[in-house]
């Protein structure tokens, strides 16, 4: 039977390759809190992947690596700037401000991408009534699918660091942004400070990762945040072995084109259903598509996506390592009958 | 060759029969955030362990649960009692005080158990000067491998209870407890508010789990501190299938008889040797015993374990659901053989 | 000669009212901490004006109430929705989210005011993705120098209240909105739950009152948030006399009908000016105008006042409880001359 | 009549100088948040007092001067080290974990002094698990009445500075400790990093004074934890024109030295009473004594006074800069009759 879920990257199982790796990391005693061989490898891995200074903390999740690295970063009276629609701003239940005691300042966009001209208006001179904006913070790929080019990051950044910001990207997708640029994952994140580079949406059980790309960033305080965010595993070379599998063979990468070929593929089978609009630029595992109540709700009789905004309504429909030429075309199918009454 | 960690029970590796729950979990699509299957049967696990109305939140580790448990119960103008050696204080790098911006007072104790006479001093007339203690937190087992008898328990938190404190107990190692104590998970719970119940330590991958044991309790809170503690995991099915396994079958129970059973062979081979001296009583899973520099730096040649206060010295032994008789008894002669010079 | 600041009402001195209560407090012993008869008086004082549950507690500045009241009444995962030009969002350096660790979520607007239409986008089914809603917190007057309307307060209480949300009125300048509707401090205050009422922009030297204005909404919390918010006075009586004047005998509206007054005939001087265009509804004691640059500048030389938004530009020019006709006059001319060139 | 109250320093009324430079402060328009001239004036004055790198912030009260201060030295998985008796653990309600994150860790000690030895096992080599000690706070006059030695002093701060800590003086009463030594303010605090100097205690209305003593300390910080603590007073020159007066011409030498006089009076009359027996070294302004429950209700009749230990019971009786002769012969008479029963 076609998998008939489309609501998200996670609600995948686990690749065989990273079950793989966990098992061969079951053996025998080692060292906990990450003195293991296996943390040795992996932060190897990520130093081969994203530079030889790369300073790497593993978290359990995206909120934790968001919240973790990001604190390492401000002070409590300095805030990070970002899309109204990051992760960090909506889905993340405050952690951030939680934890950090800093303040999140959400810009507005049209599409979840932030240029220099969005930023410019929130960079006034110093003045202790209000938080100091100290980090630009944007998702790469974007919560709409959607990627940064590469000249666009350069510009940012470019801006970011003029104006005294540091850089973070959210990379909970980065491999599909990646494989969607057609560029290695050193080249995206060229010019960006922290990274927080996520596993489980593409093909594994759970783990992320706080990178620190500037020598020195996180030398002091990667460890401790790590830890005080409540992100510190003991038993870290089950996390660690699945980022040494994912980054060795670039297991990241086939995962993520195979995610976003099916997208595209969902992409070309839609496009041509009249009563679905696809509603924004398709570059990742995501299709926001808009179409009537009715339809969606005959859909979802058989079919599990979410429905990103009632109003219009707008859908989101993700794929993911595991979807297959099959699900998509059977879901697609699903589609035209559902919008055809 | 035979496993020559002694340092803690997370070194372990995970138990075959927790490495199949995870298996079995694999498969297909399934709801994020804990909207799985497993999650739905593992917490009925938890109802037929701990009692109809426990409500059960998964966290990744046991900082985490801790953290995030406590806080649901607690506003920052409130303490919370606890040993001065719970893990709480030593061992959390001060994440509670972060999250929840209340205080810990560390309480002296001989054993790291407390009495209610411990306690008094702190329980004064209500006072804006000073937070209000408003819960006891205690470990069972204790970080000395110790346990409070079902009598100790009873007085401790009738008289908590007495004086308007909510319990909590630290259950990390409670499954080890439960096991020499030869009682269920419900008795040793009985009159508990909050548990937080360790699966790492006793076999599992990785996993905690918060229990809010009176009806209520954690209601309006326990999934926004879950989320908001950053332990609310995507793929929640792989951590609620591993405790599923450990409580459907009394699973938890076999690894901690094996565990504790270890340690007393440990302890009747060790007890007879000139030059050790075995410093607390052995109720579970951890020996404390006393030797010379000049052995223990012979013995760690060949063994890991920790020296727990430097100044004695005194160091710390553990068994775990894989540690064999022959680990232990190549242990011994070790320590036999150092002791000797 | 005659006062040439325009700046804010916190530019002026204290009245001779206020120094004569704060002198006659100065007599001998008291208890400290606001066990004294200044203090019972005051709060006496506070009953009766806003009604005889009123429970109050005295600050040292208005950031201080606003975030040691709206931490009495949030949890870390609620946040609060306020305007985006709210004080609470834009001038207090995120004190709010750092001390309380909860969300501030600023609601564009044209004109400072909040309606429902405004606040329904926001109340969302329980997500615990995101922060709980959980108060509205208004500024009356506005930071624009407008008003609530009763009728228009009636009605975003009553919205608010039906969805779930507690009211708080941030009342730095309270008194110039009750002087300015022409009605009682309990009138301008039915419906709020918590009430921040600032004297400092009144004609006091320092001080600002949390009320909690519904029976036991701040009785268990009150007091903490106060003390833990560094809000608590040792010698509180010389804050609560100051308070006792301005409620004993209507200090309060005398000086706010002044200053509102003032504004008005400055209105009426300037508004044939031209050159000078008055770009907000004038209500309280404060004028939003826009004006060149280059004349601007020319009447900075001789006189303060803030220019609010330097694109268009937008200046802002306030009086108080000592502005005289002179003053106000005198201001007139120059900037007659000023724009004249 | 004779003042009848010697529960603290805190319940005594303003003093005329201060008095008088509150009024002369009084004078027509100033800038707000610091901007006015009494503001530089005093700021001048800690220069001339502390030296010439002093850079000075001011705030409320003594909770907010400490938790601002402390919080612009640590980062939350850094902690404070200080006595158990520390007005910072025992009294500010947990004011410096919520606002800092950071965690407080009470030393008992028998008089409320440190010494080195007392320090040293707290100071272990790194490790994320604990938070890292960074701050040894201090408190001069201690909470006892006592005094640091200048040699223990340079002791203490040259043994925290060698092992990596800075020092923070609790200046509460560092008036009555210089007065005490016979010593200059800049003498009593040689080698101290942060200060917080107190007003209130020793004749002013309200105010306290964060003093980063070292170049740089609190140049990129000062400002945003005064603002973001609640501690910026906008009509800042009337807390300013204080201090001012204070340091100016000696004032706060001539308070202390006299608030000191009256308690060694009281001391010498005391000292003979039978049932009373003197139970600390008396070098400031307070008295710790222990006489019978009996007779502390007997003098309570017409006293007020602390009992400050209900065990023993040990008694507090403090004096002020108003305190006269007659009051404490008259308070002696009291407690003499009252002993005799």
């Amino acid at each position: 039977m076609t998998n008939r879920n489309f609501a998200s990257d996670n609600t995948a199982p686990v690749a065989p390759e990273i079950v793989k790796a966990i098992l061969a990391a079951n053996d025998g005693a080692a060292i906990p809190y990450g003195g293991d061989d296996w943390t040795a490898r992996a932060k190897q891995r990520f130093r081969e992947q994203f530079g030889a200074e790369t300073d790497v903390y593993f978290a359990f999740n995206g909120t934790g690596a968001n919240v973790a690295g990001l604190s390492a970063l401000v002070r409590p009276w300095e805030a990070v700037l970002c899309p109204e629609s990051a992760h960090l701003q909506t889905d993340e239940c405050g952690a951030f401000e939680r934890f950090s005691g800093s303040k999140v300042i959400p810009i507005p966009t049209k599409d979840g991408k932030l240029r220099p001209s969005d930023l410019e208006p929130y960079l006034k001179p110093v003045d202790v009534h209000f938080p100091q904006p100290r980090i630009l913070s944007i998702s790469q790929a974007t919560e709409y699918g959607g990627v940064y080019e590469l000249d666009e990051l350069r510009t940012l950044c470019g801006f970011a660091h003029e104006r005294g910001l540091k850089v973070h990207v959210d990379g909970a997708r980065l491999s599909n942004a990646a494989a969607s640029l057609g560029v290695s994952l050193r080249v995206v994140t060229a010019s960006v400070d922290l990274l927080t580079f996520g596993g489980t949406k593409n093909g594994m059980m759970l783990g992320d990762a706080m990178c620190f790309l500037k020598p020195g960033l996180g030398s002091e305080t990667g460890a401790f945040v790590q830890k005080q965010a409540m992100q510190l595993s003991s038993k870290m070379r089950y996390i660690a072995a699945q980022f040494e599998a994912m980054l060795a063979g670039d297991l990241w990468l086939k995962f993520a084109t195979h995610a976003n070929a099916m997208t595209k593929r969902m992409e070309e089978r839609v496009r041509s259903i009249e009563g679905i609009r696809i509603a924004r630029p398709v570059r990742c595992n995501a299709i926001f598509a808009t179409m009537d109540h009715g339809a969606i709700e005959r859909v979802q009789r058989d079919y599990a996506f979410l429905v990103w905004d009632e109003r219009l309504p707008e859908v989101r429909w993700m794929t993911h390592w595991a979807t297959t030429p099959e699900d998509v075309d059977a879901f697609a199918g699903a589609l035209e009958r559902a919008v055809s009454g």
